[in-house]
């Protein structure tokens, strides 16, 4: 039986010593806390996110993906306020039990310390807090970020008139999940690495200041995130179904239908939606282009509250996607 | 079924409304992060804990002491760093499985929301994230706090000679839970007040800047915590057993072998150990007094490393709690 004092230690301070004197940390993991010089003239953006077992991610999910996917979830909601991530905190809950030995808990726990330093160092982002509990297996992330004052973007700066476009491809999420439940496990394929190593779009977010009106990552599904959009804003919006920009081989998997479902309600995508003039579209474009990332413009902001397609189809029939309930697309 | 954003707005948003503008919050919940506007001149300290179910509290505790209890735990870390108290986020992981419908779900929301905003407000404390999500019972809380640069305890700054002490009183934790495991279920008794409602030393941290060279928080229990403030600070300590204050009514109800094994390795006291010069100890008391706080010198920091009693009694079979391992006192 591991102590959580060694489990600390021993997978998540080590390699993280090395950045804290450069990243604003002046007291690290192993106190009651960690003392933090906040950016001066920048506001802080903290976020909270939890994944669950069997509701966020599979219980056979390999443990790299386990941890990329704590901090990629949590992270996406820094991009989705412009803001640049700085600091995180782990609250890991992990049930032994599972582990037919200790020897097999430190594989486990080597590989998802591998998976959350792996992204945590792509997005010059210390690891500053920790916690670890024994319990059905969950991971709790904060992320901490900073954002120039005034510059954050937020989900009510939409305008009547503004285009509605998304970073990146739709439906991957979904798509991944559904092959998943058949069988599928090769995290090469692109749909399941689309479902279990999503990319948290921060550069995309810093790149977009100045031009998205507002802004949030798909987490819950492209419409139950558009809604969310429109109530804070006090738009309604109009979506063309064609220009919808579906992740690679999505409709040659699943086909057409199941995959326009998957990107209009499967959630678990974290490409970024916004709204932005249309004079800013292509500015916003060539800003992307360098990370490579593509921004489709897949409809605009209208004054009718509610939401439609333009080519009149009936979206009702595509329900959001609730974490909560734990309903498969 | 509720839903996330239901269970937030309902539950966690309304009653913070009022106070966010007045604490540093530009944007408060209900988007992707939280704006917050860092104290200038300051270091921000920030420490996440996790209350699991049947780990840190029984399954059939009040919904009211579930709330309070998770905040109650992480805010003090940030007293064990002499820090004062700002934003919290909370990360909620709720089944409603073991409720019989949503009339009962919304009465243990209600109650447990209770809980913790009566601590979050009387500390101050504003929850500007949060997180509902689905799974075996379980909150996760960051806090963050402020601390003049410099003036923060850290574990590291015990000197030789320096005096051992602790605020309160010990024990009640420990009695506490035992005293549940035998069925009493009244929160008003004293041990089991201390177990399920344990009060953050938050003012006695403010208050203690500048005398404490070194301080944590017990929460693993005095012989173990005190380890940890040994290891860090690389100096030995000689305990009087004599003198460790006992939770009122611990050794009335438990036994005098019981009360002092729950006092030194029971853990769940939440108090403060701090060391201090012995010139301050009386200013430290003196200031302690107004919070209705006493300060007990229990021993002294040695060179020799290791622990010892100065009755020259055996402490090597109170080992510490470990709260991964779920071991009882």
């Amino acid at each position: 039986m591991l102590a959580e004092f060694d489990l600390i230690r021993r997978y998540f301070m080590s390699s993280q010593e090395a950045s804290t004197a450069s990243n604003g940390v002046t007291l690290g993991c192993g106190d009651d806390a960690t003392l933090l010089i906040p950016p001066a003239g920048q506001q802080l953006a903290v976020s909270v996110d939890t994944s669950v077992v069997d509701v966020h991610f599979p219980r056979e999910a390999p443990a790299f993906a386990v941890g990329h996917r704590a901090l990629a979830v949590a992270l996406s909601d820094l991009a989705a306020m412009g803001a640049a991530s700085r600091w995180c905190l782990m609250a890991l809950t992990l049930d032994q039990r599972q582990f037919a030995d200790d020897e097999a808990t430190h594989a486990w726990l080597d590989d998802y310390a591998l998976g959350f330093h792996a992204l945590s160092q792509q997005h010059a982002t210390t690891l500053v807090g920790g916690d670890v509990t024994s319990g059905a297996l969950s991971i709790g992330v904060t992320v901490m970020g900073e954002v120039p004052v005034g510059e954050a973007f937020t989900r009510g700066g939409a305008q009547v008139g503004d285009l509605i476009a998304v970073t990146g491809a739709l439906g991957g999420g979904a798509g991944g999940l559904a092959l998943w439940q058949q069988g599928e496990r090769d995290l090469a394929h692109p749909l399941l690495s689309r479902y279990l190593l999503p990319q948290p779009r921060l550069a995309a977010g810093l790149a977009l200041r100045g031009l998205a009106t507002a802004a949030l990552d798909i987490s819950d599904g492209l419409l139950a995130d558009l809604a969310h959009l429109r109530e804070a804003s006090q738009v309604g919006a109009v979506i063309a179904l064609d220009a919808l920009p579906l992740a690679d081989q999505l409709e040659s998997t699943l086909g057409r239908e199941t995959a326009l479902r998957a990107a209009l309600s499967g959630g678990d995508d974290y490409e970024l939606l916004v709204t932005l003039s249309a004079n800013d579209v292509a500015t916003a474009q060539q800003r992307l282009a360098p990370l490579g990332l593509t921004l489709t413009v897949i409809g605009h902001c209208c004054e009718a509250l509610g939401v439609s397609a333009s080519d009149q189809s009936d979206l009702s029939g595509y329900a959001g996607w609730q974490h909560f309930s734990g309903e498969a697309p």
